[in-house]
């Protein structure tokens, strides 16, 4: 039966060896977390996932949510894992001291996400929503709202949500139609409907904050009339006592694929209390300043799934015994071979493998430019992270979630009629994976973001910084004889991906469906080349260790499967993005 | 909400325009199915799926099947569907007449599948297991099995099941130990553990025939060592009234990602009374007869998901108003555009369509396939179908399944979050097609058949029908000037496809692990080039109709896009097939 073990040795080969990040770390601020504190969290939080919270991980999918007169029950055991993770102290490990958190960066909460994430993803559902709705507040908050709000959210004592999406209204906020109305006390009475909210009601928690995108009265329409509101649950004294319930009510909850454990739920809010957060009309840049954040977080549910696939999948191949090898027996002594013998076990377990390392050090390397971003002494290097935050979310956000599905569906086949059927947890992992290509901005909002908001629209410049480091991986690469083929490959790669972005702007002036249509294969072609670079780097790493460490031979082996088999996806994204939109467009709406 | 509606024009299409279906008929003995009296019946077919089944499909999904002491209960409404499908006549449509049944071609049953199969698979899985049965006793039951079983098989009165899978071997029979004693009475004790018996019980039909693979006393161990037996559930008397309950019951049932209406059953055979089926460790080859039927109808699984997919997918980009066109607002009056007008929704349907055309055309060649190498009185025309089945079947199986489970996957992503709640049901489709590339043969054992079994062993002689018939199709198009383009690419992709075959061959010589390295990768070549043949013969088609009918512009637009987008993916298979299996080999178990 499966089980799920943090994969500690690789998430610390990247952050120390590859991404060197007890220095980062000292040159962002946080000079008490070094390699030893690191290690101890890294423990402590992989010792509390899989001994509380993976045990609950199958169960809590077939219990799932129940739904009761506006009350929502969360699977056996969760209300336990929940109280121990805060006594435990981890909700406010990344949060500020001033109110009441550790102050520890924020890359090292997205290292926790993977881990409290891969044990149970539903379960996290609960934590992660908090995160984000504290991000807004602490942006964007008055005073008062976050001096009372935010250290009773840090501490995991009240958890919060993100209230964007209604029946008619996902992708497009614009059409948004929940009202707020100026009350004679200062406060809004906000009415409307909203659909799809994850964690909107549940009994982990006394008391739920909503983050309530509405529209104020005689606000323009479209996303400029957009406003950021605070709406609790309970309306609370000062000492933050529940007083009296607000007007806000869980009406129902989803029945849906998967992600059983985590209430997705319908709101009503009926003339509910609600406090401004920001300024009137400037609701959507106030959700803006917690996108990458949370959109980084939904993207490691890629990862998060696809490591537990791949470690039940290999350790299923290593276990069952099915046929011989082509070659002859190689375990004579056993009745078959174990699966692993057979070449296209492996290939599928290589890519499943590969994809996951690659997307860790996508993910990783990103969280650390969160930090720079927000804690680097020097603003030009600020600056720097902030252009690759641009660039790297949507894509972390898209191609690990879409390369999650993939592997989690692999995960499925390695295991033959034992992963189609529940006792193995695959098919679970393949059904809760299946909504982190949809929520937070599907695939296809991520490309057009990449790819039309920041790279047109900065005529390529938000690209400078990346394309550098890249090039520069590549030439100090090309000087190491057995990595200098994969390093020229790589080259050639990065210059059509210049090139092809160049072609893309010169059709997108004529006809601005040209963006659309070539938006998801430019930014899959962009997750492979960003792979590709972090492959090249993780290798180094593995060579420069002398040892043939399990680690570091499973490392150069995977990279070399990864640039023999994986990369020519990047050149089948190249190639469809020679043809233009036509045949995309033609096809008249009688002909679907 | 969704509905099914069987796509009737594009079944004529391919049988009438595409593939000559009266002709066809006509020259393979079956000179009553003339166009009118194949069109009654698919309209008889498409309403009873429309109106009886479909609306079973999602109930069916929520109640799943019930297990009590022994018994099974299937969903409400299936017992009645079941009745319903008897009294019209439907499950004896394609079985002799001489057992009482309508005598049509096997072809005429695959399109029936795809109806059936779109608008409930889960039900339509009770009978597609009888007609599997039924082959095996058709081809290898004594005369007095045959007159017994076939006749209330036929006629739906008693259902079948194929008993292989046991708990510690699916992929590989050969471990197989169920054990057969002989009795002094001629027959046989069965006894042993099946597992993932679909249909193994329920209570639609009053008996149930098992055909169980066993090993009976001093048979020698291995595949050589197996032998076919048929198990009532209930012993019945001449008239086939139920006797005496057999020593056969279902222990538990399976709880799995899909197919829920569809009973998945532990069988416990106690000495069950048995009768030999074909000759003494013969039973393996008994099963062949019935592996190429068996396999297209799982292949079929791929398209009926994809097609209902499709529909649900397309309707509701026509309906769904989500933002507006980077052009500029197309519907005005709209409050927002469909998200139809979206370039990259555009791609995902298109691509759904393009791969669930072709997926058609492929399955019914290859079921007309069936036609010739069982009914021409041409024994040369006999010979070649069979050649070309033996290529076509593994291929159909793994690449229409493989694509069937990426279209299912487009579904839910079109609708977004509307897609992964249960509510539309495209997330039913996602979960109910996951395990036809599993069952009856993983998509990893199909690629062995085909490169291994088939290709390699036969030194490409076995392929030298289908490569005159691809090249036959290029030399005519290439004298299209519309097409001469398409034509001109496939011709490379074919040439390619030798070549890279006899490479492989070259590098198998020296190490049997290459085949299984190249296996997976090969097939899906090979499924993309018969993709490309039958898209610039369903083209040539729609060109032959000098008509601007929205299915022929359909069919002409989809095909562009086909070749100019999808058709990347066979350079890609064929780029990867360039590397050997050395990355996949190389790691030690320690590196997984």
């Amino acid at each position: 039966m499966p089980s799920y073990a943090a994969p500690l040795n690789h998430i610390n080969f990247v952050l120390d060896e590859v991404l060197g990040y007890s220095q980062h770390c000292q040159a962002n601020g946080s000079t008490m977390l070094d390699t030893t504190t690191k290690g101890a969290i890294l423990e402590g939080i992989a010792s509390f996932a899989e001994e509380q919270l993976y045990p609950l991980n199958a169960s809590g999918d077939t219990q799932g949510c129940s739904w009761n007169d506006g009350a929502v029950q969360t699977p056996k055991g969760y209300q336990q894992a929940y109280q121990q993770f805060m006594t435990d102290g981890w909700p406010g490990l990344s949060a500020p001291v001033a109110q009441g958190g550790q102050g520890l960066p924020e890359s090292l909460g997205v290292v926790i996400t993977e881990i409290l994430g891969s044990a149970n993803p539903a379960w996290y559902m609960y934590t992660g929503l908090t995160k984000g709705a504290t991000l807004a507040l602490e942006a964007h908050g008055s005073t008062e709202l976050k001096e009372h709000y935010l250290p009773r959210m840090y501490s995991g004592q009240w958890s919060g949500t993100m209230c964007l999406t209604e029946p008619h209204c996902g992708s497009d906020l614009g059409l948004l139609k929940t009202r707020a109305s100026l009350r004679p006390d200062g406060r809004y009475a906000i009415s409307g409907t909203k659909i799809f909210i994850s964690a909107g009601e549940h009994d982990l928690t006394s008391n739920i904050v909503h983050l309530v995108l509405a529209r104020a009265d005689a606000a323009p329409s479209g996303t400029q009339g957009l406003t950021l509101f605070l709406v609790p649950k309970w309306l609370t004294d000062e000492q933050g006592q529940l007083r009296e319930r607000n007007a806000v009510h869980c009406s129902s909850i989803e029945h849906k694929m998967g992600m059983n454990g985590s209430s997705t739920c319908v709101m009503n809010f009926d003339g509910a209390q609600g406090y401004l957060v920001g300024e009137l009309n400037q609701g959507l840049r106030c959700m803006f300043t917690m996108m990458n954040h949370a959109r980084l977080t939904t993207a490691m549910q890629g990862l998060c799934m696809g490591e537990m696939a791949y470690q039940t999948a290999a350790a299923y191949a290593k276990d069952r015994l099915q046929m011989r090898s082509l070659k002859g027996p190689q375990f004579p002594e056993l009745p078959a071979d174990p699966i692993l013998v057979h070449p296209d076990v492996r290939r599928m377990l290589l890519t499943m493998k590969a994809l996951n390392l690659g997307n860790r050090a996508l993910a990783y390397y990103t969280a650390l430019q969160m930090d720079v971003a927000e804690s680097s002494p020097d603003p030009s290097k600020q600056k720097a992270a902030s252009e690759q935050l641009a660039i790297l979310t949507p894509i972390c956000k898209a191609f690990i979630t879409e390369t999650g599905i993939e592997v989690t569906s692999l995960g499925v086949q390695v295991l033959g009629g034992h992963g189609y059927i529940k006792e193995w947890g695959q098919e679970q992992l393949m059904r809760d994976c299946r909504i982190a290509s949809i929520y937070e901005g599907t695939t296809g909002i991520q490309a057009l973001d990449l790819l039309g908001r920041k790279v047109l629209a900065s005529q390529g410049s938000l690209l400078s910084g990346l394309k550098q480091m890249l090039q520069t991986q590549i030439a100090e690469t090309q000087q190491i004889p057995t990595l200098a083929t994969h390093a020229n490959r790589q080259a050639r790669l990065v210059e059509a991906w210049q090139t092809i972005a160049q072609t893309i702007a010169l059709r997108a002036r004529d006809n601005a469906d040209e963006i659309g249509a070539a938006s998801v294969d430019y930014l899959m072609l962009s997750g492979y080349i960003l792979h590709g670079h972090f492959w090249l780097k993780m290798m180094r790493s593995a060579l420069a260790e002398p040892t043939d460490a399990p680690l570091q031979q499973s490392i150069l082996h995977t990279g070399e499967f990864f640039f023999q088999r994986l990369l020519l996806r990047a050149d089948m994204h190249l190639a469809t993005l020679q043809a233009d939109a036509t045949t995309l467009m033609s096809p008249l709406t009688e002909h679907f």
